[in-house]
C-alpha cells in the first residue's frame, strides 16, 4: 500500500485573465502542505526579494552549468534573463511530503512534461505530477476581464487575446480542464482536481 | 474543446464495514446528476421493488441471451440467480449527460476493467471511467466497527475480515484509493475525486 495523501507536483496553466491568480491564492490559503514553487533567476534581486524564498538567485555561470547538467524541469531566458525550475527544489519539496504549485504558461508546462520523460528521473516526480489548465469562460469573456481590469493598453489586450486563443488550443495537452465561469465553483473544481491527484494510485499505467 | 464537467462511470469497491454505503449516500445525496447504477437480475421482484428502479427485472432465457451477445459491463451468478450491470443501460444515462455510480466488489471491478478494453465499445464509455478502492483504516478498526454494527456473528465477522484483506491487496488496481478514517474527511476526498474525474481530459493517454 501507498502512504494516502501523497504529494502532488501541481502543474496549473490559464491565458492571462482567465483568474488564475485567484484560484492559486484560494489552494496555497486553505492548503498549507502546498508550496509555491521557487524559480531560480539571473536577474539581480529587488528591494525586498529575499534569496530562496521569492526566488534562488544565481550567477548566469551558475545557471548554464545547471542547464548543462540537465538540473532543470523547464528555463528560458527573457529579456536576457535567465529562470528556471530545478529538479532539486521540487524532489526535496516532495521529500518533505509536502506539495509544489508550478505555475507555467503552456510553453514552460510542455517542456516539464518531456523532461519528467527522462530516464532516471526519479519515478514519483513523474507519479506526483498532475497538470491542469484553467479556461476563460470565453474568449469575449477574457477580453471583458482584461479590459476591467484596466491594466493593459487595447493593443496589449489585442496581443493578450491572440495568445490566449493560441494557448487555449493547448489545453488538451492537460490532464484536467476547467471553465472559470463562476469563481466559487472553480475554486471548489480546483481544489478537487488537486486534492483527487494527491489519492491517485501510484505505479498505474497513467504518467 | 470538450464538455466540461462531463458524465462520469464512477466505480467504487470497499471491503465490507470500510464506509461504502455512506459515502455513496453522501455524494448520491449533493450530485443530482449521479445515478445510481440499476442492474439486470433473474431473481424474482420482492415486495415492493419495481422494474426499472430497483432493478431490470428478466427472465434466465433473457439474460444468458444478453451474455451471449456481450450485452454485459460484467455479470455474476450468486445464489442460482443472474446480477449483471447492462452497457446499454450506462451508455444511454451517460449520453443523456448523467452520471453512473457503479458499486462492486473486487471481481466486479475487475470484469469491468477488461469490458472496457472490448473494441468496439464507445471510447466515451472508457474515458468516463473512474475507479476508486475505499480503504478501511485498518483491519483492527475494520474489526472494530463490524463488531459495533452488530449484525454479523463472530464467524461471520472471521470470514469477512478474511476476505478485506484479500480485497486490500487489489486497491493498487484502482486509478484512486484512500482510507476512510475520518468520515468528513472521506465525505470530502470522494466527492473530489468524482468532481475531479468529470473535468479529466478526453482522449490523453489514460484509459
Amino acid at each position: 500500500m501507498q502512504p494516502t495523501p501523497h504529494p502532488v507536483l501541481f502543474l496549473v496553466s490559464a491565458p492571462s485573465g482567465a483568474g488564475k491568480t485567484t484560484l492559486c491564492k484560494q489552494l496555497l490559503a486553505t492548503h498549507p502542505e502546498l508550496r509555491y514553487s521557487v524559480s531560480c533567476t539571473t536577474r539581480p534581486p529587488r528591494e525586498g526579494e529575499v534569496d530562496g524564498v521569492d526566488y534562488f538567485f544565481m550567477t548566469r555561470e551558475a545557471f548554464e552549468a545547471k542547464i548543462m547538467t540537465d538540473d532543470f524541469l523547464e528555463h528560458a531566458e527573457v529579456y536576457g534573463n535567465y529562470y528556471g525550475t530545478e529538479i532539486s527544489f521540487v524532489t526535496r519539496v516532495l521529500a518533505g511530503g509536502n506539495s509544489v504549485l508550478l505555475d507555467v504558461d503552456v510553453q514552460g508546462a510542455e517542456k516539464i512534461r518531456t523532461a519528467l520523460q527522462r530516464p532516471g528521473l526519479a519515478p514519483r516526480l513523474c507519479q506526483a505530477f498532475c497538470d491542469v489548465f484553467v479556461l476563460p469562460p470565453s474568449l469575449q469573456a477574457l477580453k471583458q476581464r482584461l479590459i476591467q481590469r484596466g491594466k493593459d493598453s487595447e493593443d496589449v489586450i489585442e496581443r493578450r487575446l491572440e495568445q490566449a486563443g493560441a494557448e487555449i488550443l493547448q489545453a488538451d495537452r492537460y490532464q484536467y480542464q476547467f471553465q472559470n465561469a463562476d469563481l466559487n465553483e472553480a475554486v471548489l473544481t480546483f481544489q478537487s482536481i488537486y486534492r483527487a491527484a494527491s489519492y491517485r494510485t501510484w505505479h498505474s499505467n497513467r504518467s
